[in-house]
Protein backbone atom coordinates (compact mmCIF):
# COMPACT_ATOMS: atom_id res chain seq x y z
CA UNK A 1 0.00 0.00 0.00
CA UNK A 2 0.95 3.47 -0.67
CA UNK A 3 -0.61 6.35 1.90
CA UNK A 4 -0.50 9.61 -0.44
CA UNK A 5 -1.21 12.84 1.16
CA UNK A 6 -2.24 16.15 -0.76
CA UNK A 7 -2.20 19.31 0.33
CA UNK A 8 -4.49 22.42 0.09
CA UNK A 9 -3.18 25.18 0.88
CA UNK A 10 -2.79 29.17 0.02
CA UNK A 11 0.08 31.00 -1.47
CA UNK A 12 1.83 34.00 -1.16
CA UNK A 13 2.26 35.40 -4.82
CA UNK A 14 5.67 35.82 -5.49
CA UNK A 15 7.11 34.81 -1.86
CA UNK A 16 8.75 31.71 -2.93
CA UNK A 17 10.59 31.42 0.45
CA UNK A 18 7.35 31.34 2.14
CA UNK A 19 5.91 28.79 0.59
CA UNK A 20 8.39 26.53 0.25
CA UNK A 21 8.38 26.70 3.94
CA UNK A 22 4.62 25.54 3.88
CA UNK A 23 5.21 22.46 1.19
CA UNK A 24 8.70 21.49 3.78
CA UNK A 25 5.90 21.81 6.65
CA UNK A 26 3.45 19.83 4.55
CA UNK A 27 5.96 17.33 3.42
CA UNK A 28 7.50 17.25 7.07
CA UNK A 29 3.75 16.46 8.31
CA UNK A 30 3.06 13.93 5.71
CA UNK A 31 5.71 11.79 6.59
CA UNK A 32 5.00 11.84 10.37
CA UNK A 33 1.77 10.19 9.03
CA UNK A 34 3.80 7.95 7.30
CA UNK A 35 3.23 9.00 3.71
CA UNK A 36 4.98 8.02 0.49
CA UNK A 37 4.34 10.69 -1.49
CA UNK A 38 2.92 14.56 -1.09
CA UNK A 39 0.90 16.18 -4.01
CA UNK A 40 0.89 19.61 -3.79
CA UNK A 41 -1.25 22.51 -5.76
CA UNK A 42 -0.73 24.25 -9.20
CA UNK A 43 2.16 26.56 -9.40
CA UNK A 44 1.95 26.74 -5.50
CA UNK A 45 5.60 27.56 -5.16
CA UNK A 46 4.98 30.54 -6.94
CA UNK A 47 1.71 31.34 -6.01
CA UNK A 48 -1.04 31.41 -8.54
CA UNK A 49 -0.71 35.07 -10.88
CA UNK A 50 -0.43 33.78 -14.92
CA UNK A 51 0.23 37.41 -15.89
CA UNK A 52 2.41 38.77 -12.57
CA UNK A 53 4.75 36.05 -12.68
CA UNK A 54 4.82 36.60 -16.88
CA UNK A 55 5.42 40.12 -16.39
CA UNK A 56 8.01 39.48 -13.17
CA UNK A 57 8.83 36.47 -12.34
CA UNK A 58 12.90 35.70 -13.29
CA UNK A 59 12.86 32.36 -15.11
CA UNK A 60 16.57 31.91 -14.02
CA UNK A 61 15.74 31.19 -10.52
CA UNK A 62 14.00 28.01 -11.63
CA UNK A 63 16.88 25.87 -11.24
CA UNK A 64 17.76 26.57 -7.79
CA UNK A 65 13.88 26.49 -6.44
CA UNK A 66 13.68 23.24 -8.28
CA UNK A 67 17.30 22.51 -5.89
CA UNK A 68 15.11 23.74 -3.00
CA UNK A 69 12.26 21.50 -3.58
CA UNK A 70 14.49 18.35 -4.27
CA UNK A 71 15.84 18.88 -0.96
CA UNK A 72 12.82 19.55 1.07
CA UNK A 73 12.00 15.99 -0.27
CA UNK A 74 15.24 14.08 0.99
CA UNK A 75 15.15 15.77 3.85
CA UNK A 76 11.27 14.59 4.45
CA UNK A 77 11.99 11.15 2.72
CA UNK A 78 9.07 11.98 1.18
CA UNK A 79 8.02 11.80 -2.70
CA UNK A 80 6.85 15.56 -4.22
CA UNK A 81 4.77 16.22 -6.97
CA UNK A 82 4.67 20.20 -7.41
CA UNK A 83 4.08 22.96 -9.97
CA UNK A 84 6.15 25.75 -11.11
CA UNK A 85 6.53 27.41 -14.95
CA UNK A 86 8.76 26.60 -17.10
CA UNK A 87 10.49 27.70 -20.13
CA UNK A 88 11.03 25.71 -23.17
CA UNK A 89 14.48 25.96 -25.21
CA UNK A 90 12.24 27.84 -27.64
CA UNK A 91 11.42 30.30 -25.23
CA UNK A 92 7.89 29.54 -24.80
CA UNK A 93 6.43 29.16 -20.96
CA UNK A 94 4.37 26.11 -20.05
CA UNK A 95 2.53 25.59 -17.00
CA UNK A 96 4.50 21.97 -15.37
CA UNK A 97 4.34 19.63 -12.75
CA UNK A 98 7.15 17.36 -11.60
CA UNK A 99 7.14 14.35 -9.21
CA UNK A 100 10.82 13.68 -7.39
CA UNK A 101 11.02 10.51 -5.39
CA UNK A 102 12.23 10.78 -1.55
CA UNK A 103 15.90 11.23 -2.73
CA UNK A 104 14.90 14.49 -4.67
CA UNK A 105 15.44 12.74 -8.22
CA UNK A 106 13.30 13.80 -11.02
CA UNK A 107 10.91 10.36 -11.62
CA UNK A 108 8.42 12.28 -14.33
CA UNK A 109 7.44 15.44 -15.73
CA UNK A 110 4.47 16.87 -17.59
CA UNK A 111 3.24 20.58 -19.00
CA UNK A 112 0.16 21.48 -19.20
CA UNK A 113 -2.28 20.89 -22.24
CA UNK A 114 -5.32 22.55 -21.65
CA UNK A 115 -4.73 26.46 -20.42
CA UNK A 116 -7.77 28.12 -18.97
CA UNK A 117 -9.21 31.54 -19.44
CA UNK A 118 -7.32 34.77 -20.50
CA UNK A 119 -4.73 35.22 -17.60
CA UNK A 120 -3.54 31.78 -18.53
CA UNK A 121 -3.26 32.32 -22.21
CA UNK A 122 -1.97 35.54 -21.85
CA UNK A 123 1.01 34.33 -20.20
CA UNK A 124 1.60 30.82 -20.97
CA UNK A 125 1.90 28.54 -24.11
CA UNK A 126 -0.13 25.15 -24.13
CA UNK A 127 2.01 22.40 -24.50
CA UNK A 128 0.95 19.20 -26.95
CA UNK A 129 2.64 15.86 -25.28
CA UNK A 130 0.92 13.08 -23.86
CA UNK A 131 1.26 12.66 -20.29
CA UNK A 132 3.74 10.01 -19.40
CA UNK A 133 3.48 7.27 -16.80
CA UNK A 134 6.32 5.74 -14.45
CA UNK A 135 6.20 3.37 -11.52
CA UNK A 136 6.30 4.87 -8.32
CA UNK A 137 6.28 2.67 -5.34
CA UNK A 138 5.22 0.07 -7.32
CA UNK A 139 1.86 2.34 -8.65
CA UNK A 140 1.98 3.35 -11.94
CA UNK A 141 2.02 7.05 -12.11
CA UNK A 142 0.95 9.92 -14.05
CA UNK A 143 0.99 13.86 -13.75
CA UNK A 144 -1.81 16.46 -15.82
CA UNK A 145 -2.57 19.68 -14.83
CA UNK A 146 -6.11 21.32 -13.64
CA UNK A 147 -8.01 22.38 -16.46
CA UNK A 148 -6.73 18.96 -18.71
CA UNK A 149 -8.86 16.96 -15.87
CA UNK A 150 -12.10 18.58 -17.45
CA UNK A 151 -10.91 16.77 -20.96
CA UNK A 152 -11.51 12.95 -20.78
CA UNK A 153 -8.68 12.66 -23.12
CA UNK A 154 -5.97 13.79 -20.67
CA UNK A 155 -6.77 10.84 -18.28
CA UNK A 156 -7.89 8.68 -21.00
CA UNK A 157 -4.46 9.10 -22.45
CA UNK A 158 -2.70 8.01 -19.25
CA UNK A 159 -4.69 5.09 -18.94
CA UNK A 160 -4.09 3.93 -21.82
CA UNK A 161 -0.07 4.06 -20.90
CA UNK A 162 -1.10 1.91 -18.29
CA UNK A 163 -1.25 5.00 -15.33
CA UNK A 164 -2.65 3.43 -11.98
CA UNK A 165 -2.44 7.03 -10.08
CA UNK A 166 -3.05 9.84 -11.63
CA UNK A 167 -1.48 13.07 -10.06
CA UNK A 168 -3.21 16.98 -10.39
CA UNK A 169 -2.45 19.58 -9.15
CA UNK A 170 -4.95 22.53 -9.78
CA UNK A 171 -6.06 25.80 -9.00
CA UNK A 172 -9.48 25.99 -9.45
CA UNK A 173 -11.74 29.32 -8.44
CA UNK A 174 -14.89 29.33 -6.48
CA UNK A 175 -17.96 28.34 -8.06
CA UNK A 176 -16.83 25.35 -9.92
CA UNK A 177 -17.36 22.38 -7.79
CA UNK A 178 -18.86 20.42 -9.92
CA UNK A 179 -15.54 19.97 -11.38
CA UNK A 180 -13.86 17.82 -8.58
CA UNK A 181 -17.46 16.18 -7.38
CA UNK A 182 -18.14 15.49 -10.46
CA UNK A 183 -15.81 15.11 -13.49
CA UNK A 184 -12.60 13.90 -11.31
CA UNK A 185 -14.52 11.39 -9.85
CA UNK A 186 -15.57 10.61 -13.54
CA UNK A 187 -12.09 10.30 -14.94
CA UNK A 188 -11.46 7.91 -11.99
CA UNK A 189 -14.42 5.75 -12.90
CA UNK A 190 -14.32 5.89 -16.62
CA UNK A 191 -10.77 4.97 -16.58
CA UNK A 192 -10.33 2.65 -13.59
CA UNK A 193 -7.58 4.65 -11.85
CA UNK A 194 -6.91 6.77 -8.83
CA UNK A 195 -7.19 10.61 -9.11
CA UNK A 196 -5.86 13.18 -6.83
CA UNK A 197 -6.45 16.37 -7.59
CA UNK A 198 -5.24 19.03 -5.20
CA UNK A 199 -6.44 22.54 -5.31
CA UNK A 200 -5.32 26.15 -3.35
CA UNK A 201 -7.56 27.67 -0.59
CA UNK A 202 -8.22 31.45 -0.27
CA UNK A 203 -7.13 34.90 -2.04
CA UNK A 204 -4.28 34.79 -4.35
CA UNK A 205 -4.00 37.85 -7.04
CA UNK A 206 -7.80 38.27 -8.12
CA UNK A 207 -8.80 34.61 -7.83
CA UNK A 208 -11.09 33.11 -4.55
CA UNK A 209 -9.78 29.62 -4.42
CA UNK A 210 -11.95 27.17 -2.23
CA UNK A 211 -10.20 23.75 -1.45
CA UNK A 212 -12.61 21.18 -2.41
CA UNK A 213 -9.75 18.77 -3.33
CA UNK A 214 -10.60 15.41 -3.88
CA UNK A 215 -8.86 11.83 -4.00
CA UNK A 216 -11.29 9.46 -6.01
CA UNK A 217 -10.95 5.44 -6.19
CA UNK A 218 -11.35 3.82 -9.05
CA UNK A 219 -15.04 3.22 -9.02
CA UNK A 220 -15.61 6.79 -8.67
CA UNK A 221 -15.43 6.57 -4.96
CA UNK A 222 -14.10 9.49 -2.83
CA UNK A 223 -11.49 8.26 -0.98
CA UNK A 224 -10.64 11.89 0.58
CA UNK A 225 -12.02 15.28 -0.12
CA UNK A 226 -11.29 18.46 1.05
CA UNK A 227 -12.90 21.43 3.04
CA UNK A 228 -12.91 25.14 2.05
CA UNK A 229 -9.07 25.47 4.03
CA UNK A 230 -5.90 24.75 4.39
CA UNK A 231 -5.71 20.81 5.04
CA UNK A 232 -3.91 17.61 4.56
CA UNK A 233 -5.77 15.08 2.73
CA UNK A 234 -4.70 11.39 2.84
CA UNK A 235 -5.66 8.04 1.23
CA UNK A 236 -4.24 4.55 1.38
CA UNK A 237 -3.77 2.95 -2.52
CA UNK A 238 -3.25 -0.49 -3.24
CA UNK A 239 -1.41 -1.67 -5.96
CA UNK A 240 -3.91 -2.64 -8.48
CA UNK A 241 -1.70 -4.92 -10.29
CA UNK A 242 -0.26 -7.16 -7.49
CA UNK A 243 -2.89 -9.93 -7.68
CA UNK A 244 -1.40 -10.70 -3.73
CA UNK A 245 -3.20 -7.83 -2.66
CA UNK A 246 -6.61 -8.58 -0.46
CA UNK A 247 -8.21 -5.33 -1.35
CA UNK A 248 -7.60 -3.00 -4.33
CA UNK A 249 -9.34 0.11 -5.90
CA UNK A 250 -10.24 -2.18 -8.78
CA UNK A 251 -11.36 -4.74 -7.13
CA UNK A 252 -15.07 -5.30 -7.28
CA UNK A 253 -17.54 -7.85 -8.84
CA UNK A 254 -17.83 -5.44 -11.64
CA UNK A 255 -14.54 -5.73 -12.70
CA UNK A 256 -15.05 -8.91 -14.77
CA UNK A 257 -18.37 -7.05 -16.62
CA UNK A 258 -16.65 -3.56 -16.93
CA UNK A 259 -13.30 -2.67 -18.53
CA UNK A 260 -13.58 0.55 -20.09
CA UNK A 261 -9.96 0.21 -22.11
CA UNK A 262 -10.91 -3.11 -23.70
CA UNK A 263 -14.48 -1.88 -24.22
CA UNK A 264 -12.80 1.33 -26.07
CA UNK A 265 -13.76 1.63 -29.65
CA UNK A 266 -10.54 4.13 -30.87
CA UNK A 267 -10.66 3.32 -34.06
CA UNK A 268 -14.27 4.65 -34.69
CA UNK A 269 -13.66 7.40 -32.77
CA UNK A 270 -10.94 8.57 -35.00
CA UNK A 271 -13.71 8.14 -37.94
CA UNK A 272 -16.14 10.42 -35.99
CA UNK A 273 -14.19 13.52 -36.19
CA UNK A 274 -13.68 13.73 -32.38
CA UNK B 1 -38.94 25.35 -22.86
CA UNK B 2 -40.07 22.05 -23.26
CA UNK B 3 -40.83 19.17 -21.17
CA UNK B 4 -39.03 15.94 -20.91
CA UNK B 5 -40.84 12.81 -19.46
CA UNK B 6 -38.42 9.82 -18.64
CA UNK B 7 -40.42 6.61 -17.83
CA UNK B 8 -38.57 4.05 -15.38
CA UNK B 9 -40.25 1.08 -15.71
CA UNK B 10 -40.24 -2.92 -15.26
CA UNK B 11 -40.60 -4.71 -18.99
CA UNK B 12 -42.17 -7.99 -19.27
CA UNK B 13 -39.91 -10.04 -21.22
CA UNK B 14 -41.64 -11.01 -24.71
CA UNK B 15 -44.57 -9.35 -23.53
CA UNK B 16 -44.92 -6.89 -26.02
CA UNK B 17 -48.50 -6.17 -25.67
CA UNK B 18 -47.97 -5.32 -21.56
CA UNK B 19 -44.90 -3.62 -22.25
CA UNK B 20 -46.73 -1.33 -25.43
CA UNK B 21 -49.74 -0.73 -22.79
CA UNK B 22 -47.33 0.50 -20.04
CA UNK B 23 -45.92 2.63 -23.01
CA UNK B 24 -49.36 3.91 -23.66
CA UNK B 25 -50.20 4.57 -19.96
CA UNK B 26 -46.57 6.66 -19.81
CA UNK B 27 -47.27 8.43 -22.62
CA UNK B 28 -50.73 9.14 -21.86
CA UNK B 29 -49.50 10.58 -18.12
CA UNK B 30 -46.84 12.47 -19.46
CA UNK B 31 -48.84 14.21 -22.11
CA UNK B 32 -51.68 14.95 -19.37
CA UNK B 33 -48.64 16.67 -17.55
CA UNK B 34 -47.92 18.66 -20.34
CA UNK B 35 -44.58 17.14 -21.68
CA UNK B 36 -43.77 17.16 -25.35
CA UNK B 37 -41.40 13.58 -25.26
CA UNK B 38 -41.22 10.48 -23.50
CA UNK B 39 -38.26 8.80 -23.43
CA UNK B 40 -38.61 4.77 -22.27
CA UNK B 41 -35.30 2.53 -21.54
CA UNK B 42 -33.27 0.55 -23.41
CA UNK B 43 -35.49 -2.52 -25.32
CA UNK B 44 -38.21 -1.99 -22.80
CA UNK B 45 -40.95 -2.64 -25.44
CA UNK B 46 -39.74 -6.63 -25.61
CA UNK B 47 -37.92 -6.68 -22.15
CA UNK B 48 -34.38 -6.99 -21.46
CA UNK B 49 -32.87 -10.41 -22.27
CA UNK B 50 -30.71 -9.96 -25.33
CA UNK B 51 -29.86 -13.92 -25.69
CA UNK B 52 -33.71 -14.73 -25.28
CA UNK B 53 -34.41 -11.93 -27.62
CA UNK B 54 -31.78 -13.44 -30.50
CA UNK B 55 -33.08 -17.36 -30.01
CA UNK B 56 -36.86 -16.52 -30.28
CA UNK B 57 -37.86 -13.18 -31.02
CA UNK B 58 -39.32 -13.33 -34.37
CA UNK B 59 -38.16 -9.91 -36.09
CA UNK B 60 -40.36 -9.82 -38.40
CA UNK B 61 -42.70 -8.58 -35.96
CA UNK B 62 -40.25 -5.55 -35.85
CA UNK B 63 -42.80 -3.49 -38.25
CA UNK B 64 -45.44 -3.86 -37.03
CA UNK B 65 -44.47 -3.18 -33.44
CA UNK B 66 -42.93 0.17 -34.54
CA UNK B 67 -46.31 0.87 -36.06
CA UNK B 68 -47.26 0.43 -32.65
CA UNK B 69 -45.31 2.79 -30.95
CA UNK B 70 -45.89 5.61 -33.81
CA UNK B 71 -49.47 5.19 -32.87
CA UNK B 72 -48.98 5.38 -29.00
CA UNK B 73 -47.19 8.74 -30.01
CA UNK B 74 -49.87 10.02 -32.28
CA UNK B 75 -52.72 8.79 -30.04
CA UNK B 76 -50.67 11.28 -26.76
CA UNK B 77 -49.87 13.84 -29.11
CA UNK B 78 -46.59 13.26 -27.55
CA UNK B 79 -42.76 12.62 -29.13
CA UNK B 80 -41.24 9.25 -27.83
CA UNK B 81 -37.95 7.37 -27.87
CA UNK B 82 -38.36 3.56 -27.71
CA UNK B 83 -35.39 1.03 -27.96
CA UNK B 84 -35.90 -2.33 -29.81
CA UNK B 85 -33.70 -4.84 -31.74
CA UNK B 86 -32.85 -3.93 -35.09
CA UNK B 87 -31.87 -6.18 -37.84
CA UNK B 88 -29.17 -5.07 -40.60
CA UNK B 89 -29.71 -6.14 -44.49
CA UNK B 90 -26.89 -8.12 -43.85
CA UNK B 91 -28.52 -10.22 -40.92
CA UNK B 92 -27.06 -8.66 -38.39
CA UNK B 93 -28.96 -8.12 -34.94
CA UNK B 94 -28.38 -4.64 -33.46
CA UNK B 95 -29.97 -2.65 -30.34
CA UNK B 96 -31.48 0.64 -31.50
CA UNK B 97 -33.28 3.72 -30.34
CA UNK B 98 -35.56 5.60 -32.30
CA UNK B 99 -37.32 9.26 -31.90
CA UNK B 100 -40.63 9.86 -33.56
CA UNK B 101 -42.43 13.17 -33.26
CA UNK B 102 -46.26 13.61 -32.12
CA UNK B 103 -47.67 12.73 -36.05
CA UNK B 104 -45.44 8.69 -35.11
CA UNK B 105 -43.03 10.35 -38.17
CA UNK B 106 -39.56 8.89 -37.39
CA UNK B 107 -37.20 11.54 -36.63
CA UNK B 108 -33.69 9.98 -35.64
CA UNK B 109 -32.85 6.38 -35.37
CA UNK B 110 -29.18 5.25 -33.30
CA UNK B 111 -27.57 1.66 -32.86
CA UNK B 112 -25.49 0.82 -30.20
CA UNK B 113 -21.91 0.82 -30.04
CA UNK B 114 -20.44 -0.24 -27.15
CA UNK B 115 -22.10 -3.44 -26.42
CA UNK B 116 -22.48 -4.53 -22.53
CA UNK B 117 -21.14 -7.89 -21.23
CA UNK B 118 -20.95 -10.81 -22.89
CA UNK B 119 -25.29 -11.74 -22.83
CA UNK B 120 -25.45 -8.67 -25.35
CA UNK B 121 -22.19 -9.59 -27.41
CA UNK B 122 -23.57 -13.18 -28.12
CA UNK B 123 -27.34 -11.47 -29.12
CA UNK B 124 -26.19 -8.64 -31.10
CA UNK B 125 -23.61 -6.50 -33.13
CA UNK B 126 -22.22 -3.38 -32.21
CA UNK B 127 -22.86 -0.93 -34.96
CA UNK B 128 -19.67 1.95 -35.78
CA UNK B 129 -21.52 5.17 -36.71
CA UNK B 130 -21.67 8.32 -34.85
CA UNK B 131 -24.96 9.22 -33.13
CA UNK B 132 -26.97 11.99 -35.33
CA UNK B 133 -28.58 15.22 -34.35
CA UNK B 134 -32.17 16.48 -35.05
CA UNK B 135 -33.88 19.56 -34.23
CA UNK B 136 -36.54 18.59 -32.19
CA UNK B 137 -39.25 20.81 -30.21
CA UNK B 138 -36.31 23.49 -31.23
CA UNK B 139 -33.75 21.40 -29.43
CA UNK B 140 -31.20 19.65 -30.73
CA UNK B 141 -31.38 16.12 -30.33
CA UNK B 142 -29.17 13.29 -29.98
CA UNK B 143 -29.77 9.43 -28.69
CA UNK B 144 -27.01 7.16 -27.82
CA UNK B 145 -27.85 3.59 -25.94
CA UNK B 146 -26.80 2.05 -22.43
CA UNK B 147 -23.00 1.20 -21.97
CA UNK B 148 -22.15 4.07 -24.83
CA UNK B 149 -22.72 6.87 -22.26
CA UNK B 150 -20.06 5.32 -20.26
CA UNK B 151 -17.61 6.44 -23.15
CA UNK B 152 -16.48 9.83 -23.20
CA UNK B 153 -16.17 9.68 -26.87
CA UNK B 154 -20.14 9.06 -27.64
CA UNK B 155 -21.63 12.15 -25.79
CA UNK B 156 -18.51 13.83 -27.13
CA UNK B 157 -19.48 13.29 -31.12
CA UNK B 158 -23.51 14.25 -30.05
CA UNK B 159 -22.04 17.58 -28.85
CA UNK B 160 -19.89 18.53 -31.51
CA UNK B 161 -22.27 17.74 -34.27
CA UNK B 162 -24.69 20.25 -32.48
CA UNK B 163 -26.28 18.18 -29.47
CA UNK B 164 -28.05 20.42 -26.53
CA UNK B 165 -30.08 17.08 -25.73
CA UNK B 166 -29.06 13.44 -25.41
CA UNK B 167 -31.33 10.92 -24.60
CA UNK B 168 -30.39 7.94 -22.87
CA UNK B 169 -32.36 4.25 -22.77
CA UNK B 170 -30.58 1.82 -20.94
CA UNK B 171 -30.61 -1.38 -19.00
CA UNK B 172 -28.71 -0.61 -15.92
CA UNK B 173 -28.19 -3.40 -13.58
CA UNK B 174 -28.48 -2.93 -9.56
CA UNK B 175 -24.72 -1.83 -8.24
CA UNK B 176 -23.81 0.35 -11.01
CA UNK B 177 -25.39 3.38 -9.84
CA UNK B 178 -22.04 5.12 -9.80
CA UNK B 179 -22.47 5.29 -13.71
CA UNK B 180 -25.84 7.43 -13.71
CA UNK B 181 -24.67 9.62 -10.62
CA UNK B 182 -21.07 10.46 -12.00
CA UNK B 183 -20.58 9.47 -15.26
CA UNK B 184 -24.01 10.22 -16.76
CA UNK B 185 -23.68 13.91 -14.50
CA UNK B 186 -19.99 14.01 -15.97
CA UNK B 187 -20.97 13.66 -19.86
CA UNK B 188 -24.05 16.42 -19.16
CA UNK B 189 -21.52 18.68 -17.81
CA UNK B 190 -17.92 18.42 -19.78
CA UNK B 191 -20.70 18.69 -23.25
CA UNK B 192 -22.50 21.31 -22.01
CA UNK B 193 -25.60 19.67 -23.07
CA UNK B 194 -28.34 18.09 -21.47
CA UNK B 195 -28.72 13.96 -20.49
CA UNK B 196 -31.13 11.90 -20.10
CA UNK B 197 -31.13 8.41 -18.78
CA UNK B 198 -34.10 6.30 -18.38
CA UNK B 199 -33.84 2.87 -16.76
CA UNK B 200 -35.33 -0.45 -15.83
CA UNK B 201 -37.05 -1.34 -12.80
CA UNK B 202 -37.52 -4.60 -11.17
CA UNK B 203 -36.24 -8.16 -12.35
CA UNK B 204 -35.97 -8.77 -16.22
CA UNK B 205 -34.63 -12.17 -17.39
CA UNK B 206 -31.80 -12.57 -14.69
CA UNK B 207 -31.25 -9.08 -14.27
CA UNK B 208 -31.79 -7.04 -11.56
CA UNK B 209 -32.54 -3.45 -11.93
CA UNK B 210 -32.82 -0.67 -9.16
CA UNK B 211 -33.50 2.30 -11.47
CA UNK B 212 -31.29 5.32 -10.74
CA UNK B 213 -32.37 7.42 -14.04
CA UNK B 214 -30.93 10.55 -14.25
CA UNK B 215 -31.85 14.04 -15.72
CA UNK B 216 -28.49 15.87 -15.87
CA UNK B 217 -28.42 19.66 -16.96
CA UNK B 218 -25.54 21.05 -18.54
CA UNK B 219 -23.92 22.12 -15.64
CA UNK B 220 -23.57 18.79 -14.27
CA UNK B 221 -26.63 19.04 -12.02
CA UNK B 222 -29.21 16.91 -11.30
CA UNK B 223 -32.54 17.94 -12.88
CA UNK B 224 -34.49 15.04 -11.68
CA UNK B 225 -33.73 11.17 -10.51
CA UNK B 226 -35.52 8.66 -9.97
CA UNK B 227 -35.71 6.06 -7.17
CA UNK B 228 -35.74 2.32 -7.47
CA UNK B 229 -39.21 1.59 -8.18
CA UNK B 230 -41.59 2.58 -11.11
CA UNK B 231 -41.98 6.16 -11.66
CA UNK B 232 -42.04 9.30 -14.07
CA UNK B 233 -39.87 11.89 -14.04
CA UNK B 234 -40.16 15.43 -15.71
CA UNK B 235 -37.54 18.45 -16.25
CA UNK B 236 -37.87 21.56 -18.11
CA UNK B 237 -35.17 22.08 -20.73
CA UNK B 238 -34.41 25.61 -22.23
CA UNK B 239 -33.49 26.10 -26.11
CA UNK B 240 -29.98 26.56 -25.08
CA UNK B 241 -29.66 28.31 -28.98
CA UNK B 242 -32.31 30.91 -27.71
CA UNK B 243 -30.73 34.01 -26.61
CA UNK B 244 -34.67 35.58 -25.91
CA UNK B 245 -34.91 33.14 -23.09
CA UNK B 246 -34.80 34.30 -19.10
CA UNK B 247 -32.92 31.01 -18.27
CA UNK B 248 -31.58 28.43 -20.08
CA UNK B 249 -29.18 25.12 -19.12
CA UNK B 250 -26.11 26.87 -20.69
CA UNK B 251 -26.81 30.41 -18.72
CA UNK B 252 -23.99 30.97 -16.06
CA UNK B 253 -21.27 33.26 -15.28
CA UNK B 254 -18.52 30.33 -15.97
CA UNK B 255 -19.81 30.34 -19.85
CA UNK B 256 -17.45 32.92 -20.83
CA UNK B 257 -14.55 31.12 -19.03
CA UNK B 258 -15.86 27.26 -19.93
CA UNK B 259 -16.33 26.08 -23.49
CA UNK B 260 -15.04 22.81 -23.37
CA UNK B 261 -15.91 22.04 -27.48
CA UNK B 262 -14.09 25.09 -27.98
CA UNK B 263 -10.78 24.11 -25.45
CA UNK B 264 -10.88 20.93 -27.01
CA UNK B 265 -7.65 19.08 -28.80
CA UNK B 266 -8.76 16.81 -30.92
CA UNK B 267 -5.71 17.92 -32.86
CA UNK B 268 -3.56 16.59 -30.68
CA UNK B 269 -5.82 13.95 -29.34
CA UNK B 270 -5.23 12.02 -32.42
CA UNK B 271 -1.30 12.01 -32.52
CA UNK B 272 -1.93 10.35 -28.30
CA UNK B 273 -3.16 7.11 -29.96
CA UNK B 274 -6.41 7.36 -27.60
Amino acid sequence: MVLLALMQANARVLDVEANCAAVEEGARQAGDAGAQLLLTPELFPVGYAPRRLRSTFDPGTLPALRQTLASIARRNSIGLVYSLPAVTPAGEWRISATLVDASGDELLSYEKVHLFGPDERAAFAPAAAAPGVVEFQGLKTALVICYDIEFPESARAAAVRGAELLLVPTALAGGFEAVPQVLVRARALENQLTVAYANHTGREEGYDFRGGSIIAGAEGTVLAAGGTGAELLFAELGRTADAGAEATDRASAADDAVDYLRDSRPDIYRSWGI
